[in-house]
């Protein structure tokens, strides 16, 4: 069977910085020429004042009056016409903020360069473990979410958890089985939200997003309260320090993350190894015991029903062991980073997962069973279930780290993908555009950083209690599942390759089955929790879609159309309207509060321009106005002079509306309005100045056609 | 005797809102001229592309894309190159902003133009209430400062009373003598602050004008705290709301304030009067009744002793009772608004105050003590007395609502006082400029919000106790006095005009009594309260001398310089020294980070200015700088390109160390940054956007010699 080549998915998981970048389309690039095409401006000078490349620079670098060394050193030159900064070029220019820039680069290491970005080819041994984290981890307290439930019913509906166990299992598989087909469909990665927006629609992708984003929120506050929950169950004198501990370990995670630790390689090898052979090793053994007397039942401690046993309690017991299965998309994500033929890889890869989750999950909840075991707020089951098999010996040790660690890997594969869909979403607009920058570690400091702090928030307000968390937990998931599953169903029938009915059918019973699991968790946990999540998914997409009408709105009015084919430059046009050097009519004005330094190297700078300019001088009173004049006079009238009295004493105000009145009688002009700043050094200095600048620069931006310049003059004090 | 001119005092109390716009000094008027001469510009362009009076408009407004009507009608022309700014020139653009001030104006008026400044002459019997409320309210609570610190050592203590009412009848007489010199001698007003400023030096001026700050601050929380107490002394049963009512008062003041309410005229007449006759007719009806009764003293209550009665008790008491003289320096601060001759009849004024103060002042504390009354915590001695000499009839109720009255008038004093204070201050320099500035009702807006506040927080602070605020007060008062009263001293010494030396004498009697009121109140009340004010003084002493020293740095560094003989206008000069158009090299630099509409409008504007022009890319990887020089070629490579490849990912950092090499390069070059601005309309669109503008000109604020100018797009969403 070949893959499937889809345009769409192939840009799909290519994580660069240039894509803050996006290249023009075609018709753009067409309007491009045309527009270049009719430029009448003066020729190119290449005979610039100051050679740009700074090569034949003769000066060593000096202290500037505002005592920083001049980076001419920070550049070095790499083509013609090309610079390449260096690192220095990239400090703060002033004490405090080289400070804070020392003290973070401490934290997080040097910059790395953009052509670090690692395209690592993975082993699929190395896969395994990097991808299988997530998943695997699940087994730690899904078992147990779902026996929480169960023995609210008392210790007799206990039993129930093997036939559920039994379902799940099929769940499992089915799924596994339906990711197992869109991973050679979406060789370059098939993210849910991908795969959901290409053949569902944009709603549908967005729904998907959002359920994910969720999912990765919880993955954190989830497996971060579990492996606490891990640690406190082996030491029990660490529980009420649960909520600073999570706290600690997300904000390691996020400092980890912004440094940029790689997912790839060995970091994960080995505790995801070590926590399938010794969950292994449990089940051996246990099974073993159990054997021994005859696979008879430890029949559990009475436990008193606190709830009848109906139907709900089945399905609210249902859902939250269906939690186990997060994680499962995890390989479907990262088919490009096998080694070839990637999609072959994945899919073995993704084989191996599920029977090891179906082996695992199935095998604990028997031995659970078998063992008599009941959930307890103290101790986690795993836990219990550790100190039954092994009394003595360090294997109980073992057991609690390694599961400590896996749910630790856990979290931070959520740091992984949270900001990588975050990527994604922004690069289709659908997402604040920050999210496509790379800081400077190459990592998505604003997508980590806005991930860990969801997260704990989560897990404070949850006090750091795992079963409390797992209601939000399988909804949002279920949806990704759902929806991603569904786009493989239209996929299929767009398609129609060879055995596409029967692919189809695979496809359509993961839907189905997920669809089933989303609706049991929404309706039977609604009260519990769901119902955050059941809220929070459409205001999500709304939002989502809001953001990129805006951006889409931006991109219109900024797009590049074809100038008209014969475009008067006459009176008839707007000032807004001109693309071209020809088209600008100039007005030169300069607001004049007083004559010193700061208006005269204003009006210098203006004149020198050499286009039309016009002084206004805006005076409280008839007298002032005068006085003005006079010393005007006394300066030599260089510069023609309005006057504006202001009888209200209100300058900004008279000053807009007056430039709005020059804009509207002629709107071709171009009106450049040129203003002396004073900067003074001290923020402190700034209180007792009317910043006069910045007002007027506030007044004058909704005004079409009003182009500010600043002329500056520094008081070094 | 002819009164002496001083040029310091004589433009000493004219407030005009042209203060914001000093003229220029000698020095620099000649230095203009010279810079005026050397000037090459252009020929002045009398034919701009536009008439800039708006006269010859053929255009009725119309609405602009952001919505707004077009304000030319707002404007009608005077004289030629004249324009007035009509009323709503000065509304502000945007619907909020427009609700605002009308609900503003609902509130404090519409605007007053500049030429409704009130230069009001008042005659005598109009003089003397409006000036002498403040003076003659204080007897309201002086004489209950004094008996309420002389009950502390028990009933029998409180026959100390009459000895120490005629030592303050002396001080009064004394410190009145003393005032009555200073009249005739600054004609043109005479406020502690510039007497002390203009004899005895900067510091001492400001102490001055420290100690008067706190005096006027405390006239606010003093009278409005006893006046809210004649109120409850009358109606007990709105004791407990003392501290709401307070607050309303002042809130009113202020609002009335802002409104500008005039201090002339009739409003102060009545109550004023009313005042001192009502206070008549309790003297002559208690005297008449103790005559009655042959002058033999009520004997008062049988008071516990809660101390000793030692020397430091009768000093606090003495100093408690000397607050009964704030407002005594009125007179002399408001010479010229008498009628002429100014001096003349305001020292007639003078007088008269001083004479009813003493009259009313001594009488009370007379009366008083022939009564037996003892202060009480629950009800003014006042208003004691008024109950024990009318206790039937109207006359009590209209003594406490006379009273209540008149303290409102001296609370509205220095509403009237404080912002004139600082008005001085900022145009010297000692005080932010802001407080130079009239609003839109012509009144000085900021210092009114400024002593509402302060007033209000030492009011709340101290629960609207009069008693408490007492010891708070005499220290700043008689610091003043004292020191404008050696000041006096200074000035006699200097002009040794005729009887020099009797004119001395008097003001050091003067001098050396206030001095000693201060040492008393600061070392009897130091532990009362008086050590705020202690350590206020200096620190606010210091403030205004750093204020002073950060205006003088700034006035220093803008003030003009006539050019150097021969100014060489080659590489030696630096960027920021040129004030002459010939002086202005240029090199305009557009950084593009894209193509699209924004940028093409920023480089057809670079190119349309005809200078030398360089665009600048910073790319993320090689591959997108690559990417995009292919783009600037198929657009035409009309403008000098440079990449600066930014492998860290960094923007705003490597583009103003490129420009900062760049100057350093040539420092006589003014480079022009133009950005492109992307303008949006809504606020919360903005969180969408890096606002790269804004950042990329904070960068480049520090940098000598650089311009920055923005090419605005509007995006109207």
């Amino acid at each position: 069977m070949e893959p499937d080549r889809d345009d769409a998915a192939e840009q799909g998981t290519v994580v660069t910085p240039s894509a803050e970048f996006p290249p023009l389309g075609a018709e753009e690039r067409a309007a491009l020429g045309r527009l270049g095409a009719r430029w009448h401006g003066p020729r190119r000078a290449d005979d610039l004042p100051v050679d740009p490349t700074l090569g034949r620079r003769d000066h060593r670098p000096r202290p500037t009056r505002f005592g920083r060394l001049t980076p001419i050193d920070l550049f070095t030159v790499a083509e013609p016409d090309e610079l390449v900064a260096t690192g220095p070029a990239h400090l703060p220019d002033d004490r405090r903020g080289r400070a804070l820039t020392r003290l973070r680069r401490s934290l997080v290491g040097p910059p790395l360069a953009s052509s670090s970005v690692l395209y690592e080819r993975m082993r699929k041994l190395v896969a395994l473990p990097v991808l299988s984290s997530d998943l695997l981890s699940s087994v730690a307290y899904g078992p147990e979410a779902m026996l929480a439930v169960l023995v609210l019913a008392g210790g007799a509906a206990l039993g129930l958890a093997l036939p559920l166990a039994a379902l799940l299992a099929v769940l499992m598989v089915a799924v596994g089985l339906s990711y197992r087909q869109t991973i050679p469909a979406y060789p370059h990665g098939a993210g849910s939200y991908i795969v959901a927006g290409d053949n569902l629609g944009r709603t549908p992708g967005l729904a998907a997003a959002a359920g994910l984003m969720l999912d990765y929120v919880l993955t954190v506050s989830v497996s971060v309260a579990a492996g606490v929950h891990a640690v406190t169950s082996a030491l029990p004198g660490l529980t009420r320090w649960t909520v600073p501990i999570g706290v600690l370990v997300i904000a390691v995670l996020l400092a980890g993350n912004l440094r940029g630790v790689r997912t790839a390689g060995n970091i994960f090898v080995l505790p995801t190894y070590a926590f399938v052979v010794v969950l292994l090793v449990v089940l051996a053994v246990g099974y073993a015991k159990a054997a021994a007397r005859g696979f008879a039942p430890v029949p559990p401690p009475a436990v008193p029903a606190a709830e009848g046993l109906g139907l709900l309690l089945v399905l609210r017991a249902f859902s939250s062991g269906a939690v186990s299965m997060t994680g499962i998309e995890a390989v479907s994500n990262a088919v490009p980073a096998f080694r070839p033929t990637e999609w072959r890889n994945a899919r073995t890869t993704l084989g191996w997962m599920v029977a090891m989750l179906v082996t695992l999950f199935a095998g604990l909840v028997g031995l659970i069973h078998l063992d008599g075991l009941v959930p307890r707020a103290d101790e986690t089951v795993l836990s219990q279930l550790g100190r039954v098999t092994f009394p003595t010996g360090p294997w109980y040790a073992i057991l609690q780290a390694t599961t400590a660690l896996i749910l630790l890997l856990a979290a931070n594969t959520a740091f992984n993908d949270f900001p990588r869909l975050l990527f994604f979403m922004a690069r289709d607009g659908h997402a604040p555009r920050r999210f496509l920058h790379m800081g400077d570690r190459l990592a998505f400091s604003n997508g980590l950083v806005a991930l860990a702090l969801t997260a704990l928030v989560v897990f404070v307000a949850f006090g750091g209690h795992t079963q409390s968390l797992i209601p939000l937990y399988a909804v949002g998931v279920f949806l990704a599942f759902t929806l991603s599953q569904a786009g493989m169903v239209v996929h299929w029938r767009r398609r129609r390759g060879r055995g596409w009915r029967r692919r189809l059918a695979v496809n359509a019973v993961g839907a189905t089955l997920s669809g089933l699991v989303l609706l049991t968790a929404a309706v039977a946990k609604f009260t519990e929790g769901a119902w955050v999540v059941v809220v929070a998914v459409p205001l999500l997409v709304l939002l989502f879609r809001r953001i990129h009408g805006h951006y889409a709105t931006v991109h219109r009015a900024l797009a590049l159309h074809p100038p008209p084919p014969h475009a008067p430059p006459g009176p008839a046009g707007s000032a807004e309207g001109e693309e071209l050097p020809q088209q600008v009519r100039h007005l030169v004005v300069v607001p004049v509060a007083r004559l010193n330094r700061a208006s005269l190297r204003a009006m210098a700078y203006a004149a020198s321009l050499g286009r039309p300019t016009l002084a206004v001088h805006i005076a409280p009173e008839e007298a002032e106005a005068d006085r003005f004049r006079e010393q005007w006079r006394a300066w030599g009238d260089h510069l023609r002079l309005e006057t504006i009295v202001s009888p209200y004493r209100a300058v900004i105000g008279p000053l807009a509306h007056y430039l709005e009145a020059l804009h509207t009688a002629r709107p071709e002009l171009t009106l450049t309005v040129i203003v002396p700043e004073v900067v003074l050094r001290r923020r402190r200095h700034r209180l007792l100045h009317s910043r006069a600048e910045q007002r007027l620069r506030a007044a004058l931006r909704p005004l079409p056609g009003v182009v500010v310049t600043s002329v500056p003059v520094h008081v070094s004090h």
